[in-house]
C-alpha cells in the first residue's frame, strides 16, 4: 500500500475561501431573490486595459502563423517579460536583474512551491493573522510554524523580536488581510534581523501597486541589505487585474547564497531555477505578452486606472466606517479594510449576520488566524454601483 | 541559518534539454553560417487550428469588457473544459467524470507535483529509460527510486515482475523516450499486478493522440480496475500544439482511496483537490477557452491534420532507418524514433558527431536512463522540408 502524504490530514477540511463559497451559494440557493454583493474574495472586477489586450491578441496571432508559432518557452519566463519587470523595478528606484527574475502563473503557486527550497527543522516564523496558503504549504510539508502577533498593539504590523531565532520569515506588505503597510524603517528592522540571524525573508509584494505613498516602500529590495536575506513574490492579479488571464513573478537575488550541512554553497536562484526546469514547464506565451505590456509606461497607466478606481471605493467603505466609530486598519495604499466586528462578534457569526442581513459577503478574520477572531475584511474590488449600494446598507444594518 | 533541501544536491547539475541546448547555442556561435536541424526536443512546430485560434481571440475579449470579465476561475478547472475532455474520452471509448478532471498548465507540473501527495517509504518504480522529470522530482524529496529494465530484451516495455513489490509505479505509453506502446493485455497485467500489490499506476499518456492503431489503449482507464489504481497525466502539448499556450490535465479518480497508518480514509482525489487549491490558482481562462474547443469534433480534426503531418515525417525517419539496418522502435502510434546509434557509439558521442557532421540536433539516450546508452532519439515535430533535408544528410552520414 502506498505511504500517502499524512500531514495532509492535519489540515483544516476546507481551503478557506472555499468554505465562504460553499455558505453563500447555500444562501443564494434558498433565497434566489437576493441581490447579494461580494466585497468578500480579493478579486477584480473590472476589464483589462486596452494595452494588454492587445498584446493578448497579438500572442494569439502569433500562434496561429508558422512563421510566428511558439513552443516550449524558456521555465524562467521569456526575456521580454523579465526585462519588462527590470525596467519597472528600475522607475520604482529598484535596481534588479532580469536572472533574478522567474515568471510563473501567479504568486500562489510561488509562495506555495517555493516550500520545496527547504528542509526540515526551519524555524519559520508567519504573522498572526495571516494570508492561509504560507500556513497550509507548510503544513502539507510536515513543517512547525511560530506565529507572531499582529494586533491593534502593533497596528497589525509584527515586528522582529531579538530574543526569537528565526530562520525564515514571511511578510505580506501591504498586508492581506489587514491593509496595514510597513514603512522603510520597519522593513529595514526586519531586514537587520534577517542578516543577523542568517534568516530568509519571503517578502509577498502582491498589492505593492496599491501603495501611492511615495515615501512607503513598495519592494523588500528598496531596503539595503535585503538581496543577502529576500525573495520576494508578486502578480500582475491584482496590478493588472490578471486573476483570470494568471501570471506572476519571484524575484530571487543571485547574492542569496547559504551553506548545506556538508558546507557546500547552495544558491536559492539556481534551485529555483532546477525547481521551475523540472516541475514547471513556464506561463502561457500569450498570457506573457500581455503582461509584458502591463509593464510599458503606457499599459501601467492604464492599470493604475483601474487601481485608483478601486483604491476611491476603499475610500469609501472608510469613510462609513469612520462615521460609524469602528476601528479598522488600511483602506489606504491598499484594496482591503480590515475592522473590528461590532459588538464584541466573532467574526464567522458577524460573515453569517451580514449575508443574512445584508446580503453583503466579506471574509472573516478568522480564516486568517486567531488574532482575526473579531475582525472582518472587506475588498474594494466590487464595482462602484454594487460598493455604493453596500455601503447603504451596512449604514442601515450597523 | 535557514536548512534548505539539500536533496538538490544529489542532481545532476542541469536538466538534459537545458544541456543539449548549451551545447547547440555553444555549436551555432562557432559556426554561425550553418544551418542546424533540431529533431531533439520534443517540441511543436505546426500553428495552432483556426477553431482553437477563434476560441483563444474570443477569451481575449471576454476579459475585455466588464459584462464578460473572468477573474480567479476554479483552480480544478473550468466546467466547459472538464466536460469537453470527459466527452472526448467517451469518444474514446473510457468513462470518466468531470470531478475527476483536473486543469493545469501541464502535465509536466503535475507529474512533478504529484509527488507532493506521497510519504516517504513507499517503493518507487520507474522504467530505464524514462522522462526525466519522474527521476527528478523524486530525487528533489529525497525518495529513492527502483528501475526497471526496459530494453531491446522486452522491446522497451518494462512488465511487473511478480516478485517485486512495487507501491507507486510510472508508465509512459506511448513512451517517452522509446515510442513503445503497451498493447491491452500488456496494460491488463500492470494494472492486476498494481490491485494485487495496492500499488499506485501514475500513467503518463502525454502521447496518447497520436496513437491510430484501434487495438491500443490511449487510457489507463480504458483497462477494467484501473480506477481503484491509477492516475493519469495528459496534456494539449502534443495533442493540439500548447508547448506555447500552456494547458494539460490530470485525471485522479474518486475511487482510488487508501488508509493512512492510523487507519483514515485518504482520497487522492480530495488530496489534489487540496494541493492544486492551496498552491495552484487555475490555469488562464484564455487557455482553457482555446482548450475547450481543441476537445470539438471539429477542433480535433484540426489538430489530427498536424497529428498526421507529424506521423508521417515519423514514418520517413523510420524508412531511412530501415534502409540502413538501424535497429529501431517507435515511429508509429508514436512522434518518436529510438534507434542504436551506429558502430556501438554512446549517446552524447553521436550527439556531437551528428551535429558536428550533419548539423542534426537529437537527443542522446544517455539523458533518459543508462539503458539509454547506446541510443538515440530523434522526433518527428520539425517541418516537412527539415526534416526531408535531415533524413537526406543522415542518408550521406551513415
Amino acid at each position: 500500500m502506498p505511504k500517502l502524504n499524512e500531514n495532509y490530514l492535519n489540515l483544516k477540511e476546507s481551503y478557506l475561501f472555499s468554505e465562504i463559497a460553499n455558505r453563500v451559494n447555500k444562501y443564494k440557493k434558498e433565497n434566489p431573490d437576493k441581490n447579494v454583493i461580494s466585497l468578500g474574495i480579493g478579486d477584480v472586477t473590472l476589464p483589462l486595459g486596452s494595452e494588454v489586450i492587445d498584446a493578448l491578441h497579438e500572442g494569439v496571432n502569433d500562434l496561429s502563423k508558422a512563421e510566428t508559432f511558439m513552443g516550449y518557452g524558456p521555465e524562467h519566463g521569456y526575456m521580454f517579460l523579465r526585462e519588462a519587470i527590470v525596467d519597472y523595478y528600475k522607475r520604482n528606484g529598484v535596481d534588479i536583474t532580469a536572472e533574478e527574475v522567474f515568471i510563473s502563473d501567479g504568486a500562489k503557486s510561488d509562495t506555495g512551491n517555493i516550500t520545496d527550497m527547504f528542509g526540515p527543522g526551519n524555524v519559520i516564523l508567519i504573522p498572526d493573522p495571516t494570508y492561509p496558503v504560507y500556513v497550509d504549504s507548510n503544513m502539507m510539508n510536515g513543517r512547525e510554524i511560530t506565529y507572531m502577533d499582529a494586533s491593534e498593539k502593533n497596528d497589525f504590523l509584527a515586528m522582529p523580536d531579538k530574543n526569537v531565532h528565526a530562520d525564515i520569515i514571511y511578510i505580506c506588505s501591504p498586508n492581506n488581510p489587514t491593509g496595514a503597510v510597513y514603512n522603510h524603517a520597519q522593513l529595514k528592522e526586519w531586514v537587520d534581523y534577517a542578516l543577523e540571524n542568517d534568516a530568509i525573508i519571503l517578502f509577498d509584494s502582491a498589492y505593492e501597486a496599491f501603495i501611492s505613498d511615495p515615501d512607503l516602500p513598495r519592494s523588500i529590495f528598496a531596503i539595503e541589505g535585503a538581496k543577502k536575506c529576500a525573495i520576494e513574490f508578486c502578480s500582475l492579479s491584482k496590478t493588472a487585474g490578471f486573476t483570470g488571464a494568471r501570471c506572476g513573478y519571484t524575484i530571487v537575488p543571485e547574492d542569496l547564497k547559504f551553506t548545506s550541512s556538508t558546507g557546500k554553497e547552495m544558491s536559492l536562484n539556481a534551485m529555483w531555477n532546477r525547481r521551475q526546469s523540472t516541475k514547471f514547464n513556464g506561463a502561457s506565451y500569450i498570457v506573457q505578452k500581455g503582461a509584458a505590456k502591463a509593464f510599458t509606461k503606457e499599459g501601467m497607466a492604464q492599470c493604475q486606472e483601474n487601481i485608483a478606481y478601486y483604491k476611491e471605493n476603499a475610500r469609501l467603505i472608510a469613510e462609513c466606517l469612520k462615521e460609524k466609530n469602528i476601528r479598522f486598519y488600511g483602506g489606504i495604499n491598499s484594496p482591503y479594510i480590515w475592522f473590528e466586528c461590532p459588538n464584541n462578534m466573532e467574526s464567522w457569526d458577524f460573515f453569517d449576520y451580514l449575508l443574512n442581513n445584508a446580503q453583503i459577503v466579506g471574509t472573516p478574520g478568522a480564516g486568517f488566524g486567531k488574532n482575526g477572531t473579531h475582525y472582518f475584511r472587506l475588498t474594494s474590488f466590487g464595482n462602484r454601483e454594487n460598493t455604493i449600494e453596500a455601503i447603504e446598507r451596512l449604514n442601515k444594518l450597523l
